[in-house]
């Protein structure tokens, strides 16, 4: 815990790659979607091409050059154009039950006995780019402790815009010192800890795959560099 | 369950009166209080007194005469007017601790078995007037087992203002014909129901205290009249 001047109030955490394996979740469910309908798909080049454009989505409503819209539907908007390069016709129920595999991800072996133990001592919180549904429902479905779930939608704004971060500090009465974001990504933890808040870096290496690229931070980079959330909890004492 | 069209898929609960014995609570705190510092006050007034001015403040909000102002604000403008009208002497940090009384409330004795239950069926949220870090912490302090926690902060509305409820129904994702409202208010029910919601009435008679007045519901009157929480699962086949 060098560098953490002392222990948060409250821990927020990034949830895609970070709490849910989108990418082996969605490979998943396509093989066994594949095999009932008789369709071949190479499932990870699906999974990456659709997580390929969140990015670009999210950053046309950032630059205000489309209204607000939820990630439900930029999921939706981004499954359209890849079920017709994969030519994979789907009906509307159809698709919208595949839209709905961001509702059901699976979360990586150590979350939900980190955050069990993080629940003791903090208050624990998402702070994701989901919509408010869309992480209610993941959370029901992995039976994820939250105290409280904070949403895009609660502010209309995606990470790493800062009224994403500053929102959860006025919902929750706690200064940005007060409260510790815990993500994979650097460039969600950097945006973070330049508005003050307290950084943990948990590494992913298996989000983008097997010799996928994933960000890797040395320690001392951030106030705590966890392998997983179990260690984040011990090296937070809780 | 007649008169229900359908089960809900959300349910969503008042909490001041319907889910915590705020009376109760403040009685008996008072009373610890008053004993360690030798200070002689009807704690029941007290609370009677404090709770007196919630709906009038409220009130001030919602018809524009302030702008828009959270719950634990608006108690601590209350308690400061109350602490000095039963002459007690409070410093800064015991007006604060003393605010925060309405973080440590104690849930009815059904609450917890009942909501336990209702989880495994639905999605479960309060829908307060309460602020979110108030409601985060009262949830926190009676191990509550809510799903997700829609605060009037996150509308900036008051109840029974339709952007409460409405709001709740948009972040959901659910149709308000989807969702019931529960609270042992005729009020909020009424509002929720002119809205197309579902309502479900808890029969709370020590709210104000054993003699005091509480609404009653007739059967019928609204889609379920349960006893408490757990008589509500029931009802519900939760």
């Amino acid at each position: 815990m060098k560098g953490i001047p002392r222990p948060p109030r409250a821990i927020l955490f990034d949830v895609f790659g970070t709490v849910f394996d989108w990418r082996g979740s969605i490979i998943d469910e396509g093989r066994t979607w594949g095999e009932e309908r008789d369709i071949d798909v190479d499932w990870a080049r699906f999974a990456d091409e659709w997580r390929g454009r969140y990015r670009p989505s999210l950053d046309r409503v950032r630059r205000n050059e489309i209204p607000w819209t939820k990630l439900d539907d930029l999921h939706r908007e981004s499954l359209r154009a890849i079920s017709a390069n994969f030519k994979i016709a789907l009906s509307e129920e159809e698709a919208g039950h595949w839209n709905r595999v961001w509702h059901r991800l699976k979360p990586w072996p150590d979350v939900v006995p980190g955050l069990t133990r993080l629940k003791e001592r903090f208050t624990i919180a998402p702070l994701s780019n989901g919509n408010l549904s869309m992480l209610t429902a993941l959370a029901k479905h992995a039976k994820l402790p939250w105290d409280v779930i904070f949403s895009a939608d609660l502010t209309k704004h995606y990470k790493p815009d800062p009224e994403v971060y500053l929102g959860a500090s006025d919902f929750l009465d706690l200064a940005p010192e007060e409260i510790m974001l815990v993500a994979a990504h650097f460039y969600d933890l950097n945006a973070a800890r330049a508005l003050g808040f307290q950084t943990g870096f948990v590494y992913r290496p298996l989000e983008s795959g097997k010799g996928g690229s994933a960000d890797k931070a040395v320690p001392g980079q951030f106030d705590v560099v966890a392998n997983d959330l179990v260690d984040l909890a011990t090296q937070l004492r809780a």
